[in-house]
């Protein structure tokens, strides 16, 4: 090993240090913090933060890297210098004073956005959008001439490394071509079935012992990880000690619940990266279309079979006092209904949700489209989608996520990627184990999370998200067994 | 105000918010992290401390420093310049082989007497501890140069400033003198009572309801702070965030009740600490011994006064489905029982525990005691002391702390100091206000917390320990307030 890998190592492991208390201090931001803890806490992880870029960003570190690209090594650690060398020109790219401004002005955004976004205020939120955007366009145009991709790319490269618009546009037009349609079916279907009833109310307490016992049939280390509630559910901590939050609605057990089983499976993700590699680049999970995929895979894939869906029914009803067969929890956990708001959607209307995003965000970072075209590119797409109205609403429309605000752009297709590589990924799995979906029924899931290990968690970040996705299931993402997946559970 | 202070001000921001983020790493450990978490969290832990470290040290705040102990300017300035030169010095003083030798040492005794302790295996112990006395002895040689002080006074500074050995001396030699006769006579006046009963099960939610009343009783503020379950009791946090932690015995609810009544008094401390110099040294509590005072002053002057648990009395019945008397209650309070662990040793026999342990530390950190005479010396003074006899029982006897095996010598005379400050402050809030203790009983507790909000809480470190308790009461440290109260609470 060359003598500037090694001190690469040393620095990108002191790093994952810092990284660690960062991490266990935004965990306790959502769950433990004081109120008056805030503002402090906010200072505290803002230098820890800076601390790290400082870290990362020193010239010394651009020197090894140079050296250290000249040696000869093995694959796994020339794919950790290679995500070395992307996380130092991330961190060296921009001049500090456009980060800077980028941070201020998506603070100050994302703290007016609080109230603008309750009293429906979109002439107010627009005016901090704006300059949210024209930074954004700044970094954008920056990163497109550093990485020779265009600028809404150079965004998305940020969450999903190789990954560009091109694909994404591939995937939603198919979408475009068949969901509304299925959606329709789906609706038309469901209104022939007499809903199954929620009983409630469920007790806070029953339905934590109750999430509990989930996350242990699906393999959830409690020596590596903990349960908790917050406002919003969350994953966070670290590997070894992996946090995930949900919360609790006395009349409604199905979203907790649900939720538990998305956040178990970031979490197997995390608890099962390369402990070879910990501390290191390599060590850390791929990208958040990735990430998402897997939270999909337990949730969407795995989580609403019916094979699945029986080995929840005893669960259910010992915890929760009720007397649910498997049809009638099923019917439940496969509600569709076209809403307004993204995090309330159901798996089929979900991607949407995304793809108006996308197509906006878009628009926005390229220059096509200005802030003040956002509510009316809004109304019309979701009217097209999902036939709902959304005009004078903008609270629960282009008003209701944080993403933007902070100039988050090129987050929101990870989403649907995460949706469709989860698709590719469980019909993988299935040809694998040709019995895999009575196993399951069984209660025998190892074989199933065995083979998301060795294919997907164990990985790390050796391969882009496409190559990790095409190694694992003997073909590039395409969106053929998402379509097949969503018209075997919803059509006719 | 001049240029140098700035830098100095700035700097010292900066390291305590990175001081943040120890501080809820450090309590998170001990109260939420996950078993696997624990090795890498130690060195998240140490990385961050060592930035802390580096940051204090570094050349240019000595350069600073300097520059602007030339300058004039306020008190509080002044004050705080000098803590700033403490903690430079402090980081700077010592070689940095040295420091790292202490710590890897403290570490693997004090990992090795988990076990040993367990053990009861003093050889296997001593071989480690002394290690760590023999580079404790060559720290306070050098400290002690550096300050003109004795050995064990210069390690005694580093948690009393401005306190020394000769002060020691002269309040325990006057404990000697009358407490084991107080201790006997307590003891005799108390078999002549029949023991209140305590009908447990007294259950852990039930419990955890009474502390929180307790807590707003005493005036916690839960917008800065919040009560959580650990294996020992302690404070921790930030003081706008203050974390303060207890656990639950279902068969005896006063250990508990009086444990989060003394975390409170450390809490409503650091809570009300002056916020125009929050980040700042001159805004941190005083000292070890100072800030045990506080939660004496609530747990021991307060807390067990027959005024105060008559407003305790409705809390415990109502919370616990009890029905003691005021005169009961008092009763299991004030219990008297000479035993061989400090921590669950009572108010009166709790002074021998710490008189013994200072007596044999400074003879090994002064060279006149070695490891392997301390069996046979604690043995000595417990029989002499408390009449106990400790013989052959290691793990009862002088392996029972965990201070030691650290290298915290110099800290264990604070808890006596602070009892002794504690007594000396509650009487001169009494002289302040003669109405005081028909307040308390009224359950009008403002006037108290005002008197140490004034006196202590809103000082910081602009005094000495010795120079802070004689501005608030008016005469220098003594112990004749300590003494009368014992004398008045478990004498004839």
């Amino acid at each position: 090993m060359s003598d500037a890998y090694l001190k690469l190592h040393d620095t990108f492991n002191r790093i994952s240090r810092l990284e660690h208390l960062l991490a266990i201090g935004g965990w306790d931001m959502n769950v433990m913090m004081s109120a008056k803890g805030s503002s402090e806490r906010g200072e505290a992880m803002a230098e820890l933060g800076l601390e790290v870029q400082r870290r990362l960003a020193a010239p010394e570190v651009g020197e090894w890297l140079q050296a250290a690209e000249q040696q000869t090594m093995g694959a796994d650690e020339t794919a950790n210098l290679r995500e070395m060398r992307r996380e130092y020109d991330a961190a060296t790219t921009l001049p500090p004073e456009l980060n800077e401004a980028l941070s201020i002005a998506g603070s100050c955004c994302e703290y007016a956005w609080r109230t603008q976004r309750r009293e429906n205020d979109w002439q107010g939120f627009a005016e901090n959008l704006k300059e949210v955007v024209r930074l954004s366009r700044e970094k954008a145009k920056r990163l497109g001439q550093l990485k020779g991709v265009s600028r809404y790319d150079a965004l998305l490269d940020e969450f999903e490394p190789g990954t560009r618009s091109a694909e994404l546009d591939t995937m939603f037009a198919d979408l475009r071509s068949w969901l509304p349609g299925l959606i329709d079916t789906a609706m038309a279907r469901q209104q022939q079935q007499s809903p199954a009833p929620l009983n409630g109310p469920f007790a806070t307490e029953q339905q934590h012992a109750l999430a509990l016992d989930v996350m242990k049939l699906l393999q959830f280390d409690f020596e590596a990880g903990r349960l908790d509630v917050s406002a919003h559910p969350f994953s966070g901590g670290v590997p070894t000690d992996s946090r995930i939050t949900t919360r609790y609605d006395e009349s409604d057990f199905i979203t907790s619940l649900m939720s538990v089983i998305h956040e178990t499976g970031h979490t197997r993700y995390e608890q099962n990266l390369p402990r070879e590699f910990a501390g290191q680049p390599l060590g850390l999970a791929r990208s958040m279309g990735v990430h998402e995929s897997q939270s999909l895979s337990f949730e969407m894939q795995l989580g609403r079979t019916d094979e699945f869906i029986s080995l929840l029914v005893p669960l259910v009803n010992t915890h929760l006092g009720t007397d649910y067969d498997s049809a009638a929890l099923a019917q439940l956990a496969r509600q569709v209904a076209p809403g307004k708001i993204r995090v309330d959607a159901d798996e089929l209307t979900y991607p949407a949700h995304i793809m108006l995003r996308y197509e906006i965000e878009r628009g926005l970072i390229e220059g096509e489209l200005e802030v003040a075209d956002i509510p009316a590119a809004w109304d019309e797409r979701m009217q097209q989608y999902l036939g709902v109205d959304t005009r004078g609403d903008y609270r629960n429309g282009c008003m209701q996520d944080i993403h933007w605000t902070d100039g988050a752009f090129g987050y929101f297709p990870t989403y649907s990627l995460g949706a469709i590589y989860a698709a590719q990924l469980f019909a993988a799995a299935r040809a694998a184990h040709p019995n895999l979906m009575t196993d399951i029924a069984k209660g025998e899931l190892t074989a199933l999370f065995d083979w998301y290990k060795a294919n997907i968690w164990q990985q790390g970040r050796r391969y882009s998200s496409q190559e990790l996705i095409k190694r694992a299931t003997g073909k590039p993402v395409d969106t053929a067994d998402y379509r097949k997946h969503l018209e075997t559970r919803y059509g006719n």
